[in-house]
């Protein structure tokens, strides 16, 4: 494996200026993946830097980026580079950085090629980056799993027995994760009161977000075959910050006895750049001590966290004063890493896949204003969380933006994560049942 | 829409003679699809009919079937098919039911063509027919809700509420759906006695089947647009035999909150001849009548189910008598409907994919003898099937093979969906962790 250390040196600079500043979330030593387009370009895989793409299937087709091969940046998605395994990532990595870095004329003063390759991020459309192949959310967080534990069964079964053993999780729906910028219906489902006798049908009341990070699994395991932490650590590529929207009056409903279903199945939105673990290295922290020992197979040898800032914020439709930071938080709460998560997937025997996305579970911190959902922040809808522009919410509002961000903080420069948003329409026009 | 009707003619025979006895799952009136491959060969789609299998892809070479796009079988699954649409599905299906014809002398006197299209079945390797883009098990059987609800709830919190109203599902694994013959390790997972402080890791000591019948989604749909109960009829391509492998103690342990996980994603088979439910249609009758209403999407304006004789067996690794039949049962006995689950599968604007697998949940009936799971024969695991050999069981041991068979009883034929197998293999070495 290449060694990657002068990637993460914070003295290093970019000739892309715009990669230089203390607040980019794209400076060269993120370089995260992604896919794009350009007007009448078919999607492809590219970096982001600075306030730019860079075109991996130009710089290819340049003879720039021989580390790979040149069909995994032909998009549609960049599943043929998370197959590829971790030693091609690294020497891509490696290979960028250094064609970035300042001081390196190849592209610098390459104008043609440069021109056509690192084009305006704000020109290119960016698309769901992976072939999503399975979806599965965890429950990570013992503050969340505490929090909405306490509103559905009440504070005294707040957290299931089996929470401080296994890292909880279920599957949920691929087919509707979709890219930051991608705008949804509000869903229609079957609601009932506590005191109603039946239910009725129609649009969700009680839409929420949850702010999570996802992990990509970038290199799959065999059926039959239980990885460890270390080893599920390696399968992963990268991370993305996931929204999983939920509709909470369709899941008190639905969830028992068989988990949340058309509750969580309408849209997961995910941010269109993968930040590579690769990336993440200098920021990998210990999970949060252990209420009980772990069983063997949960156990790390290494810290397999990390520290990761983490933002929420919530705009109106037609507001004044744009978007309110309704919740701070950190991965660093997370009680369950995405490694111990991956390898209790796999114990069963599951196989896992190349472009499975696992979500953290929805990061809530210890205080009230680190919390990751508004049934959490409202406590169930009783207490309105105020927005800047003077209004108030119990729960998302037809026209509500609501943007994720996140980044870790490095010396001089942040390894960002960019932005997932989504805004909720109406809910749509019911068909003649 | 061509005009079915002649294929579902009793008298219609076929110049394939193994076609055309009485207990034949595979008569002229079935023809159901898969995708096989003979030494050598790469895998391609395939029609059963008696005791071979007609290479399409040959055919279709042959310009003997220019009722669809020469591409669609190809392989390496049939997905391809499956997205064509309800339109051409008809098509082929007229063509074939001419071909194969008594009367029809193009393919019977073509000798050259039939010596190479037509391959006896137990020479060839069936594969997993389609792509399965997701996975959804449903929990549509009322008498197996009230059995299982019973054993891990108690008798009085059998059925849970929500039941009556809602074809209550979880998504499952899409990766560990297997075809049938594919044998399998017993699962290692986290197990806890009701009366232990702490859970332990090992293999599952109470493994076992689950009879179910699976619906394959062929047109998908939109994210944001549900469907309605008729459209989902006409979305689904066709049904297989399902066996959803269930480990009941890790289940029991970590079901909640969230659903099922690891205790079904292990394995979950499929049998390898997808039955079209152009072939189904004869066999169409309605839902067992509602104890309540149902919400009107979910209400049918024609009958969904159908009229299926299902049988499990299981046979002892070594045994001297073979198998014994430990339950017969029909899916008449399902509560919701394919069609009904699909309709709340969509329902909150879930986007549904070519290729999507829906379990029926297991199908129990009213007799002890029609049980669909062990858990539900035994009681819990207290009372012990007996089998032919002399042999008892209550759970799954190493080395048993467990097998699925159904049909629909026609006059003088049967429509069938041949066999879903697998055998118990002990559980894996476990790695260093």
């Amino acid at each position: 494996m290449p060694d990657l250390d002068r990637t993460h040196d914070p003295d290093r600079r970019s000739w892309v200026a715009s990669a230089n500043t203390a607040a980019c979330h794209f400076p060269i030593q993120n370089l995260p993946f992604g896919i794009f387009s350009m007007d009448g370009q078919s999607p492809r895989a590219g970096v982001a830097i600075g306030d730019r793409v860079l075109d991996l299937s130009r710089l290819a087709g340049a003879g720039l980026l021989s580390a790979a091969d040149p069909a995994l940046w032909h998009g549609p998605d960049l599943n043929p580079l998370l197959a590829a395994g971790p030693a091609v990532w690294r020497g891509v990595r490696l290979a960028l950085s250094d064609l970035l870095e300042a001081g390196n004329p190849s592209l610098r003063d390459a104008a043609v090629l440069r021109e056509s390759a690192l084009v305006p991020m704000a020109a290119a459309r960016l698309h769901l980056p992976i072939f999503v192949r399975s979806f599965t959310d965890f429950y990570a967080s013992r503050e969340h799993a505490t929090n909405v534990g306490a509103l559905f069964r009440g504070r005294e079964n707040a957290l299931p027995p089996n929470w401080l053993h296994i890292p909880i999780g279920y599957n949920g729906r691929a087919s509707t994760v979709v890219v930051s910028g991608t705008d949804f219906h509000r869903p229609l489902g079957q609601l009932k009161a506590p005191e109603a006798d039946a239910p009725t049908f129609g649009p969700c009341r009680r839409l929420d977000f949850e702010l999570e990070l996802g992990a990509i699994v970038g290199t799959g395991s065999e059926l039959g075959r239980p990885v460890t932490t270390g080893e599920a650590y390696d399968m992963i590529f990268g991370y993305v910050l996931l929204n999983d929207w939920s509709a909470r009056d369709i899941q008190t409903w639905e969830y028992q006895p068989l988990g949340p279903f058309q509750s969580k199945a309408f849209a997961t939105t995910i941010s269109p750049w993968i930040v590579t673990r690769d990336a993440l290295e200098p920021y990998r922290i210990a999970c949060p001590e252990r209420v009980h020992p772990l069983l063997p197979y949960l156990q790390e040898r290494t810290p397999n966290n990390f520290d990761i800032h983490l933002e929420a914020s919530l705009a109106p439709a037609g507001g004044p004063r744009g978007a309110s930071v309704i919740s701070r938080t950190n991965s660093r709460h997370l009680y369950y890493s995405a490694a111990q998560q991956l390898a209790h997937h796999a114990v069963s025997g599951c196989r896992m896949c190349t472009g499975d996305l696992l979500g953290s579970g929805t990061i809530s911190g210890p205080t009230r204003d680190s919390l990751g959902a508004l049934v959490e922040m409202t406590r169930g809808g009783s207490v309105p969380v105020l927005l800047e522009c003077g209004a108030t919410r119990t729960f998302l509002e037809d026209g509500d933006r609501l943007a994720l961000t996140g980044w870790c903080e490095g010396r001089g420069h942040r390894v960002g994560f960019g932005e997932c948003s989504g805004t909720v329409l109406p809910a749509p026009c019911q068909p003649e049942w």
